[in-house]
């Protein structure tokens, strides 16, 4: 099974990389760009019956800081 | 509006991030994972009425690097 995972920095914590792509992106002539937020996400391929919550305790151990990140969980 | 652009390494492509968070992953005791891809994803609050062909000419142009990424873009 495979699964997927997106971190993102939560609202309020300074995001220095979307900050920069925003900046680059106006320095291209792109206009209208309001904000920009970068975050990543982690594709996993898991065997056979892993379940949500296993996917949760990677995210909360590893794969997530949550003291300024958030992450959401989608089982593909 | 805002839009989401997802931005992964090819197949193929050595991904030494998710090869990492595979194995650290193994190491914290999580069995059976197979594979970890790792990618960015970049949430743009963008002018109403900017067009997907304009969100496609970012991606081209500075948000992915289109040798050894493909993206995909998402209107929300």
């Amino acid at each position: 099974m495979k699964a997927r995972v997106f971190v993102m920095l939560k609202n309020g914590v300074l995001d220095p990389q979307g900050a920069a792509v925003q900046h680059a992106l106006g320095a291209l002539g792109f206009e209208g760009v309001n904000e920009v937020r970068q975050g990543k996400v982690i594709e996993l391929d898991l065997a056979e019956g892993t379940t949500e919550a296993t996917i949760t305790e990677m995210c909360e151990k590893l794969l997530a800081n949550t003291v300024i990140e958030s992450y959401k969980i989608e089982l593909l």
